[in-house]
């Protein structure tokens, strides 16, 4: 029951040889979401493990080259290992005129479908939901269309008890009733509460990505309660003016963020490449938010299930 | 006085964790030309410490994704590092069209000129000359139009042997007579033969690349005798069928066509990722053509002056 988060490139618009522009995995279940997909994805993808197959949406924050010229090679690779299943795209509304003119000129082969879902301004929409996610996309502070994306799992069926389906003779029917939550009235009145016959097995659990931004007050509601969230840090508070007035974060605004928010874990990326050593930044937001980390490239970062008897 | 090949890719369309697509460097005279922009080419040009304000030119095969995807980051990262001297691209017709969308959506910032080349079918032509070089395209056989390229040193000026300027009292106008290849004729009657006083420093240098194709035998005329030339070799000899079905060749096809041009040295690239080594492909070429090498990324093949006293 994997929730791992795992950064493919923490690098912004200036890629170093050692740190790739943005691009980063986020396993639910083994099931693989892509968020942004910055130039050398393909190659990172493999390198880390991850495989292709499992991805079936990708989530593109906005147009800006650091967060999408990974994505020809990746769909052009797609195609020639063969893949026929539906790709998912959620990205800003210009994308699809990128997208065309991508296939117009490399999409003659492809034999499968992609689909673009174009992402809505105005506050939270949920953009993708089944039984077990639901995710949601909400607008960013940035010099372009930007979004950032919430994934929240869905809470988790109920377990029984093990001990009472012998002592209780639980039918079949019964176990599937106190899963949902419910409490089950037996033929002869006896009531079994739920409470007492099932529990949740693990709580539910949250990510935000959020990147490109500059700080602004709309940012905590989006965010709130989170597990764990990726928040860009471009620049030290040394930079503060140059980062507002490009409309990014410095690592402290992206822990003030983070405290605001009450999450439990801050992952920093999208560093300057004028910071060869990002622990500079790392310093600077744990002063304000102690459970800061940088977003090593290819470093999983796993929310763990916490049990919830 | 370099002349120096580096190859930064030499992967096939399927990109490996540790093997990036075509891309590579000629470096004549600190000038580089930059052959095929696969993706990751600008991680790749700074692990290896090419200088991106040193790139003038770029020349693009032919528009399959391994050998341009790379284009669109290394053009931007051009433009936020401020460049604002021209950049000519040499590539295809169809080039014009995805270099109008990209702009289109990303250029909007770009503050220096980019001109698309149009590469011309039917033969040799002469793209690029000045003083020092001539850099010529010819038509290559694969799945669309692609081109190889040729690139020719100038002959140098003569130099004139040192021992002679002081015994004969030679004037700056009799040196700069000599350094063109003429005699001197003194007002005396006296003739100063150029063969006795002046000598080619080195022999001009000559350098193609050949990728992607099948063989073809026309491409003889247009490599011959170069000292060194790139062909691509994307399979073994137990491929033969694949590899001239879509158009590419084996390390044997490389070989032969190295043998029959009467070359010096080889390289072969654009690997199949089915061989994670391709010291297979190396043996197979070597038993035709014994100065074959693999063109293993970042390392410089130097085509070394050579006297021509």
């Amino acid at each position: 029951m994997k929730f791992s988060f795992t950064s493919l490139g923490c690098a912004s618009a200036l890629p170093t040889s050692d740190r790739f522009p943005s691009a980063h995995v986020l396993n639910v279940h083994e099931r693989l979401f892509l968020i942004d997909c910055g130039e050398g994805c393909q190659m990172l993808l493999r390198k880390w493990g991850f495989s292709f197959l499992k991805i079936q949406n990708i989530f593109l924050s906005h147009l800006h080259g650091d967060h999408i010229f990974g994505i020809f090679g990746l769909l052009s690779t797609m195609s020639m290992m063969g893949r026929n299943s539906k790709l998912t795209i959620f990205a800003p509304e210009e994308f699809s005129d990128v997208l065309s003119s991508f296939l117009k000129h490399f999409g003659e082969m492809f034999k499968y479908e992609i689909e673009h879902r174009v992402l809505m301004p105005g506050g939270m929409h949920t953009i993708l939901e089944d039984r077990k996610l639901k995710v949601s996309s909400f607008p960013l502070n940035h010099r372009i269309d930007c979004y950032g994306f919430r994934f929240d799992e869905k809470r988790p069926l109920r377990n029984v008890h093990k001990e009472f389906i012998d002592e209780y003779n639980l039918s079949i029917k019964e176990i599937a009733t106190l899963k949902t939550g419910e409490d089950v009235v037996r033929e002869n009145g006896d009531i079994l509460k739920n409470e007492k016959f099932a529990y949740m097995p693990f709580k539910a659990r949250s990510f935000a990505y959020c990147s490109d931004t500059a700080p602004f007050p709309e940012l905590t509601k989006y965010i709130v309660g989170c597990n764990m969230i990726y928040h860009e840090s471009t620049f030290g508070s040394d930079m503060t003016a140059t980062a507002h007035s490009t409309m990014h974060s410095t690592a402290s605004d992206a822990a003030v963020a983070a405290k605001k928010a009450g999450v439990e874990k801050l992952l920093l990326g999208h560093f300057s490449s004028r910071y060869k050593d990002p622990g500079v930044l790392l310093d600077e937001a744990g002063e304000i938010f102690k459970e800061s980390y940088i977003a090593y490239e290819g470093t999983p970062f796993d929310i763990l299930p916490e049990s919830d008897k």
